[in-house]
């Protein structure tokens, strides 16, 4: 029997070994204190964001009382987009029932709908308006700058039908938001539910406010303009013969005719200003996401968890990735659309800048409308690759794990997040990421210099020139 | 011996120790419930997936009526290139022998076959064809316009001679593609095994009868403008006279050389549109093996299955990219001529789209032959870049691994799915993806706007100018 | 009894398998005569090491008695930059208090600082200046050339906020870097902590000198400029009326806003330069924390080192990972003007050197100018881009890590080294490496080539044209 | 006692689960006729190979007897490129003793040997003739076209300086070829020994007889041109009034200067040569010592190896990289020369084709001059990316080892060889890769059509013109 206390010894040795060796114990003392160190960091970092919070909710109420509903807000991004796409249904896109119901279930597309008939009918309209455009521009001597028209009318037509399509497509796609969503780690503060509801309606307001004011100017240059190329005697009869010149060029003026045009430029104007918020308002939905998992990790950063935590956080990233695929597979071409109809604009744009302008009111519309087209471009660039630099910014937060609890899945999580590329993109020609930013600059640049060689002064602004838009 | 029970106890411990920590079973529980989910959706993915093959078995009997022969195809890519080869042996290209054989063993290549035989000989034939081109571009003014003929029969011999070396490879090369093939995992249904020689059948076809489209009606602007600028009495003379403008700028007109020209013109048409063609079908059929095997893992996607497994399948994806190097290898020398081919011919194209039409029959022409480039050039772009897509779409199933299953085998897989570039190529200067096409977009914009300063109307439509191809 | 041992046998056998097969062992041997060669290699180094450190340590006293405080430096970035910053303050930026002092917690922003103050008041003054130099400009025809004045004073302007916001960060910062010194493997010798606040001084020294030198030769240009085209007959006056031509267009001249004027111009050319020597300055501290730890690992380079000294590089290397990603958040929009700046400055030089220079001395002038330019541009890249050459170099004493010692740190830390791209930016938008100067020097002789079809001679050194800078 | 059989088999039981489940087993049985197949693959394989080597070797004889001695090489770079360093002492570069001696420990480099000597004379009076051109240029208004001396002759004496600090490194970069080398897998047959040395003789042989044909072409040329521009009524005094018209632009005709411009001349032109050429021979040393590495893996592919093996050869592969590090670093001025100078000269060469030529003579010079000129920086540029495409093969053989042998070796063999760029490089700032060729190609086609808009034709072959390279 004295063989098996030895047995035993040697068996308790065999564990030993697999746990740790004496001599890696020491070694490890000296590396406890630096992990310490990062612990005791973490924690003061939670707590002053602790703190920071407690402050924010305290300046609250004020902003409270004004927007009481949109505390009861939960977070979801079904909830956020929902009068976005009111206002788009108003203006014929996006034909989907229930958009500002609580829950996305509550979402339907129907053929048969008021809103889709509205929608079909302006998409007819519009090819109408389309087709009277491409034969006015074939008629006149073709260059970069006349065929403007089309290029305009034409990417409004394209993601109408894009729209259309993609509202078929919306309930489903709300039902996996919220699948995820609901999967995600819950946010702590009804502040940071509030959140990114709050920057969609800021981001569309703002959008829609400057959108409005460009109208307003460009029909104040118009009037402008009208009044000194005035054709007529009427002055109204002026202004819609200069600004759906399309319509008058095969047909003769009659008060409905220009009512529909000037219907249809609002129209377009806004389908044209709203493909760019569209694709900023899902790059800020899916940062967000994104971000709600950061705030996660980064609450529980450089502590010691258990796997399942990192597998748990490994498939909610998952999602979102697959989430952010299928949102892309939705509205990359509207994305396509957006960026080369902006790359196009800010070409003619800086071109017809080396003009004179023929009056101030000119001047005001033209440099307003520039600026607010640069602006924009950059705030869809900017908003659309946050999207990448939230799925990147994970990987901070796994450096930071300990080696105690570094495990087969946060290495499995690691690699995932270094290797996957998670950005929206245009049809997958182009990614979206702060690169591109540049790189669309510097192609503007040479474009621009290169343009500028064929360029002579004086038929642009000439009263047989095509104006409007 | 009560010590043995103790130690026994140990022992059991121990083994439970390696297995899982009852701390990290609670946790686990939590994490169960997304497993199953995802296990339930896997399922629910895979019925509907059987309920849609099944609707669409019964929807087929229409369709396989009049194709029946082609429901039994085993799905090979041998039995699927077979008839595009036979064209091309028609046009005195890939004289293999055994094409449409069943098996790719019965394929076979030889010097003295009457199929080499005449491939040697149109060689031979458009080596003059060539010479005589080259001779009269050295006797003119040389622009970037003007070596037009050079660049197209130049580019079409080139082929020929990688043609006639392709085929003595492709036995061998067709072989390496049934052992592949047989390796992989099977169809499941009659369909899947259709699908690829369908869509390679109907992309032919396409291809063919658009060219045959643009070959007419260069033939009724040619003989529109022969009319015009008649040099002889003779309509059918002039015609030949124009088409064939290399063979008369150095000997006088014969019927016999002219229905040379004829012939040889009809034929260098042709093989300027295979070798698109052939880049497409190629790459065809390797994205079609990358899908089968994709396939298979989309059917047991979310799963836990055992480690050899996931190795037979990396061996297999191993197979494929091998394949996909040696098709490379074997074909890339016809890639790079196919693309700098189109990017040469869309910048002429784009270029000469500024002069003024001297007829209606030249503008039909001349609108079909840019718009059929234009197409043809996306088509090729994109349907190689598929190839690549297909290879990057295996991670999104390893990517759903099931932490239980997470073993070296998967591990290993994904890590080859990621750092491997599996592409066609042009000789490697360039890899097909979808990157690709925007930058061969961006380049021909930037050489067009430098382009056009050089350009002055009316020195290309003139009737002492080469006016075929 | 019997059956014990044979069981203590198979434990043992167990073991042993677990550790090394003896199949294994004898192929080891072969192995190991390798691994000794580069053991025996790696110590050959060490001492060929040690053996220069000790020549260089006895040829330092001449060194010594000149700069013997300079020996006394703790080797810390705060230490080293505080003359920097000094000089700084007095050319009203970065207005922090206890730049000088021995510990970087003696650092602290106050708005009611003298300091703060003038540098506001600069603020002011510079405001007022840039949109004198914009009136001027907008009421001239704008071109490349004439946009120089607002590019030089509006990004100054720029500069000088953004180094007011970061003076209100430093004192953070430098405890951070002060953090980071601490825990990172000690300098061995006076020599090695001595080298990086030498490396800085020398970089200010010259650059301030060059500086100053390219005033110099620019005053004296003016002079001679101003006495060619002389408007009044005071030289003195003449001088100012051309060098601060923006203030004396809407105004007469008085004497205290032609001092005001030279002031300003002073000041702005000093900030100028500064921005480019800061961001060099930046870089090399942070280059200089990458080389500390890499003189560490290069020491053990090849050896047997335990896990726990690998995890604590990588958590060193992860920290200064994290600085230059917070140095990198701090001074992004200071590098991106930096940038831009030095390129549209070489391209308008280059464009004008293509003119004929009135005189010597502005033919002096000139040339120097240029090369200044091109040279601190060349500095700056060169300079920046030695963070992140000095950060993948990590990676080299990584590979060489002998087999036995290859553990989960290690590899934990090779791949963070792979994946992670550590550099200086502009704003994310484009990141500072080697291969960035080639792409910058591409696009400048792009540029360039197209530039100069815009180019007339003489409208650029007459005498209506705004002169300085 | 009846307890312990029973712990025994528990004990059996804890064994098996470590290796091997019962059910893993069998689906390894499906797994194992793969395995089988692919060895039976690797061993047909190598069945073959000894065969053809075998056939090769029966096929020698004949060419042994011409190159017996070449049949005793060692293979080892000393010595294949030993002649090439003889020419280029011959021509003043490169003075090191025992170039060509067995061992490269017989290799030294002193300043007072008779070479350094040649060498530094020889660098005195290219900085003379520089001089001469630079003052030439100077005085005549610049272009792209007319800075041609400068560039040429300034690249030649920087290539000079830089070889003369390469010959000081040579022992030292020799003797550490000589440690990679003896480590590497020794070659299996004489031939393989035989072959980079013959690939290196080959292209130095080509090399400098195509230069010498572009020699005696441009004599012929400038003759031709001297006797039609006779400024003298002595040919040969005209002939050297033309090719170093730098020199008599500042002194008046002697024959002594006359012919120490003519050696110039012959030393300068060979000198350009020699720099392309030397990059391509490293670059071929380089590669051909992958391949040596790779050549055995291939033997062993797919075969289970022992873990020491492929440490082993993780160790040799560390230690080409290491090797090509240096000599990157050692050649890198070099090679940025070499590249800068083709990319500049490709531009002026084909600029200068739109001229129309004077002469026959001028024709076929100019024309053969063009096409060496692309096709040697095209070899250039192909050489050496081989380096990197070589270093990337590895990756080949390690996917095909079998899971049985897939080790914590091999993964971080594999993943170093991923993650490593191993190139020859210009100075960091860009990698010779295959993509780089399209990209030179892309630059050089677009500042072409840039280029082409500054052109005038007839002041680039007129009397006045600086004619010599």
């Amino acid at each position: 029997m004295k063989i098996l206390p030895k047995l035993e010894r040697k068996l308790r040795r065999l564990k030993k070994r697999v746990i740790r060796t004496s001599l890696v114990r020491k070694l490890d003392l000296v590396h406890e204190s630096a992990r310490k160190k990062a612990f005791q960091e973490s924690c003061d970092n939670y707590k002053n964001q602790i703190e920071n919070e407690y402050e924010i909710r305290n300046k609250l109420p004020k902003m409270a009382r004004s927007g009481r509903e949109a505390f009861l807000s939960d977070g979801s991004f079904h909830q956020a987009v929902g009068r976005v796409l009111l206002v788009a249904e108003f203006f014929a896109m996006m034909p989907v029932k229930g958009v500002t119901g609580k829950h996305p279930s509550g979402l339907s597309f129907s053929w048969r709908n008021i809103r889709t008939c509205f929608s079909l009918l302006f998409i007819a309209s519009s090819i109408a308006n389309f087709g009277l455009s491409l034969f006015k521009v074939l008629h006149n001597p073709i260059s970069f700058n006349s065929i403007k028209p089309i290029i305009f009318r034409g990417s409004v037509l394209l993601v109408l039908i894009v729209s259309l399509n993609l509202a078929r497509q919306w309930p489903q796609l709300m039902m996996y938001w919220h699948t995820v969503e609901k999967d995600l780690p819950q946010y702590k503060t009804q502040l940071s539910k509030w959140k990114m509801g709050h920057t969609i309606s800021m981001v569309m307001l703002l959008g829609m406010m400057l959108s409005f004011a460009e109208h307003i100017l460009s029909m104040v240059s118009a009037i402008n303009y009208a009044s000194f190329c005035n054709r007529t005697a009427d002055p109204i009869q002026n202004y819609f013969l200069r600004t759906n010149d399309e319509i008058f060029f095969v047909t003769s003026y009659t008060t409905a005719l220009a009512l529909w045009g000037k219907f249809q430029n609002v129209y377009s104007t806004f389908i044209w200003n709203y493909m760019d918020m569209f694709v900023m308002i899902v790059s800020i939905g899916l940062a967000s996401k994104f971000r709600q998992l950061n705030d996660d990790l980064r609450n529980f950063k450089g502590m010691n968890m258990a796997p399942t935590y990192w597998s748990e956080r490994r498939i909610q990233y998952r999602n979102i990735c697959i989430l952010c695929d299928k949102m892309d597979d939705a509205i990359s071409l509207i994305t396509m659309v957006s960026f080369s109809n902006n790359l196009y604009f800010i070409c003619v744009q800086l071109l017809r800048s080396l003009n004179t302008m023929p009056s101030v009111a000119h001047a005001v519309y033209f440099y307003f409308s520039l600026f607010f087209l640069i602006g924009r471009t950059l705030a869809v660039s900017l908003y659309s690759s946050s999207v990448h630099d939230e799925s990147r910014l994970t990987l901070r937060y796994l450096r930071c794990v300990p080696k105690e609890s570094w495990c087969q899945e946060v290495k499995r999580f690691t690699e995932e997040v270094i290797s996957d590329e998670v950005t929206l993109s245009g049809m997958k020609f182009f990614h979206l990421t702060r690169k591109l930013v540049l790189s669309v600059a510097g192609t503007i640049v040479t474009y621009e210099l290169v343009l500028i060689q064929f360029h002579e002064d004086n038929d642009l602004w000439d009263c047989d020139q095509s104006y409007y838009s």
